[in-house]
């Protein structure tokens, strides 16, 4: 939101054949689960729908040996969710690859906005 | 279309900004018009309508300081389309942040596909 209009960003997705895929979408997703606790919130930050949100955490859910998202139970907001060691773990890794590709690719990066067309301010 | 069902490949995306973007649909397109010589053919190799190509060939064009792709005059279909020595650049850049990335991210990509779920076998 804050965010620098020229920014230059490189967002990765790492699909695994037919067995699924992670990118920006499901990695924000997870990210705001882990700071809001709750689902719902995480999915209403991103401007998704509560049902989309579900949909994404189930197909991650189903897509790795361990859930990523568990329920938690109590608290007055009747419980909310949590990231679980697996989804720390996969989370961590998507962060760690974005990463390594903005430094792997930041000479090519830096070519590619120089061959960009120069746009006037506006306002 | 020979794909390995359980092959895993990372696709980038770069935003630059408000800008636009490039990313895997662009870029194909691009190899598509070096390969056949026409944007037609190259984006019905993708399944996309010819309105569809050319309006990304424009947005392409509009967002570098040169065009990407160019009208070739002649022949007997009534002239095809070619890259600008821009457009081999940019796609070169491209490609190149892409196998930059592969490399860069091959341990975290290794231990990702570890925490897959296994599949049993179809067919």
């Amino acid at each position: 939101m804050s965010e620098n209009k020229d920014q230059t960003r490189v967002r990765i997705r790492v699909v695994f054949g037919d067995r699924g895929m992670i990118g920006p979408g499901k990695a924000d997703l997870l990210d705001g689960i882990d700071r809001r606790g709750s689902i719902a919130a995480a999915g209403r930050e991103m401007g998704m729908s509560y049902k989309r949100a579900w949909e994404l955490i189930g197909t991650l859910n189903a897509m790795f040996r361990a859930p990523l998202v568990t329920r938690t139970r109590g608290g007055a907001g009747g419980g909310g969710a949590a990231l679980t060691e697996t989804g720390r773990e996969v989370l961590a890794l998507y962060r760690r690859m974005e990463d390594e590709t903005a430094q792997a690719g930041a000479a090519q990066l830096d070519t590619l906005q120089g061959l960009l067309r120069d746009i006037p301010d506006e306002k």
